[in-house]
């Protein structure tokens, strides 16, 4: 046991599935929720879309599972809904749409009293103020929440390998964030101006640089911004590339890192302003097996690049917290 | 019968899936391409995430696919591969990496004698020069080989209605792109100055704004864009908007319509710079059966928008076919 002074409550979150598959023949997990929560179910649909032999995961944003809901949700199935404050819309209304047609709902956000506890079967209360590893325990709980429920259905074989990054990730991601500040700064300051800010990554943390593009760039900054697969990279967006082009490339550890870095050898080739957010400098591949760290870059880079957007926020005088119509008007 | 004078070959569809499930218990399909490929591989994938209660789909970028293959690739798998000139080497490659598996592999090309049809199981060439339509039947057939799978495998009860709908949307779509050149020079006209040009759609026609913001735009008119779901427009995406700021909207007729009627609203609540492609003032919805018109506005869309793009490449001086990096230089 290590000595762990950020993490999730992993006994719960076993406990929560063991009662759902007692209850439940489970074939269908869908991963349901809007924006910077969607982004955060992504690791854990990713999880099952490798490596589940027998459930069938669905990643949905939650107004398209609301009207156009799918042929298959019914009593087999887990919905698992997340969203920060609890009060989205959508996701709320999409725990009322999953239990309408008998499926379980597990809920994962901050406010326990909130408007998506009211239907969900099961809620977790997940930190966020603390630090930079709270702010992961809401994408750490719907991951583990995948990974119990495949082990508990079908069986996993690098289960124990998963816990244990469980039992690491949460701590290696605060040092990560504790130690990234000059690289930060050094963002801040060369993309301050940035017109335009390209984000790429692969893998599980291909919604992390969705995010960091839709929600800290556009929503958090009104920077113009587009995200893409790195290797899709090749398939259109490189077109664009050319000196001084900015990009950001959250580059993995494991399975896709051979992916990322074929976009940044060629970022580099045409000096584009290139960012790089590599997991591997953080110690991810020292700390996690190499049979599952493909799954927990997410939580470096989620870490690392909240510090990094921070940084631009500061430059740029435009705090992340600053909007013009979000919690403002009616819409 | 009605007089089809554009279209895809549906028995041959049909006879091929069912030499794969008289062979095999199939129960996994992947959808593999690269860049506007894995776009037109979306609708497929759609259906069946849709509407499949058994199957099991997944869609993967081909990189992805070869680098981070799935645990359950095997014999009861489907890869279906799609390559415009069936040269893409990611895209060959997934076939290797699924035969190495054994699994059954269908590619989908207009180049019959190229690399995707040496290891294929089964090859499909479709159309592509003769008019708009034909540029449709790369996604047609793959829609279709999903259609019966599922049909086949575990039926579905709106099979025939989609065959029904096979049987229009060729003609229905060549006949919108023919029908929508006045629009098509005023979008030209109106966006050939713009910096940035977003793209948002949902539901099956989610990846045409992904295809047309990677490919139509950042790769053939090397201008800046980003592509989003019209439901994450408000959960991030939508703080960008200001008046004249360019967006681009092909809305649909069918499930998911009133999540692109409340992105539309809020545009033009700001007098954002809007184009929208809508199915519906194409004849959409009084074409194809209801149970099933979600499915088709992919169609539509892309027929149509090629015709825009295609205005904007005139306006612009710059054609589609114009490239720095790629078929010029080794990467």
């Amino acid at each position: 046991m290590i000595n762990m002074t950020n993490g999730i409550d992993l006994a719960n979150v076993k406990d929560i599935v063991s009662k759902i598959v007692s209850a439940h023949q489970i074939q269908n997990v869908a991963f349901v929720g809007c924006g910077a929560s969607s982004s955060e179910l992504y690791p854990g649909f990713y999880l099952l879309k490798d490596e589940a032999k027998q459930l069938r995961p669905f990643h949905f944003t939650a107004s398209e599972f609301n009207n156009d809901t799918p042929a298959w949700l019914g009593e087999n199935t887990v919905v698992i809904t997340a969203s920060l404050g609890g009060t989205t819309p959508e996701t709320v209304h999409a725990n009322t749409v999953a239990k309408q047609h008998g499926a379980t709902v597990v809920s994962v956000t901050h406010n326990g009293n909130s408007p998506l506890t009211e239907e969900a079967d099961y809620v977790i209360v997940h930190g966020f103020e603390a630090n930079y590893a709270a702010k992961l325990e809401k994408m750490g709980y719907v991951m583990d929440l995948a990974l119990e429920l495949m082990n508990q259905v079908e069986g996993y074989e690098h289960y124990d390998a998963a816990i244990d990054g469980f039992e690491k990730i949460f701590d290696l991601s605060e040092s990560a964030a504790q130690h990234c500040t000059a690289f930060a700064k050094k963002f801040g300051h060369d993309y301050k101006d940035a017109p335009v800010i390209y984000y790429m990554s692969s893998g599980a943390s291909m919604k992390v640089a969705y995010s960091s593009s839709i929600c800290l760039m556009m929503e958090m900054q009104w920077v113009n911004s587009g995200s893409f697969h790195a290797g899709e990279f090749f398939h259109g967006p490189f077109e664009i590339t050319d000196k001084d082009v900015p990009f950001v490339l959250l580059m993995n550890d494991g399975k896709t890192r051979s992916v990322d870095a074929r976009a940044l050898t060629f970022l580099d080739r045409f000096q584009a302003k290139t960012a790089v957010v590599d997991a591997k400098d953080y110690g991810l591949g020292s700390a996690i097996a190499p049979e599952v760290v493909t799954y927990f870059n997410p939580f470096v880079h989620t870490a690392v690049f909240r510090v990094y957007a921070e940084a631009l926020a500061e430059e740029r005088q435009h705090p992340l917290t600053l909007r013009r119509y979000m919690w403002k008007l009616q819409y």
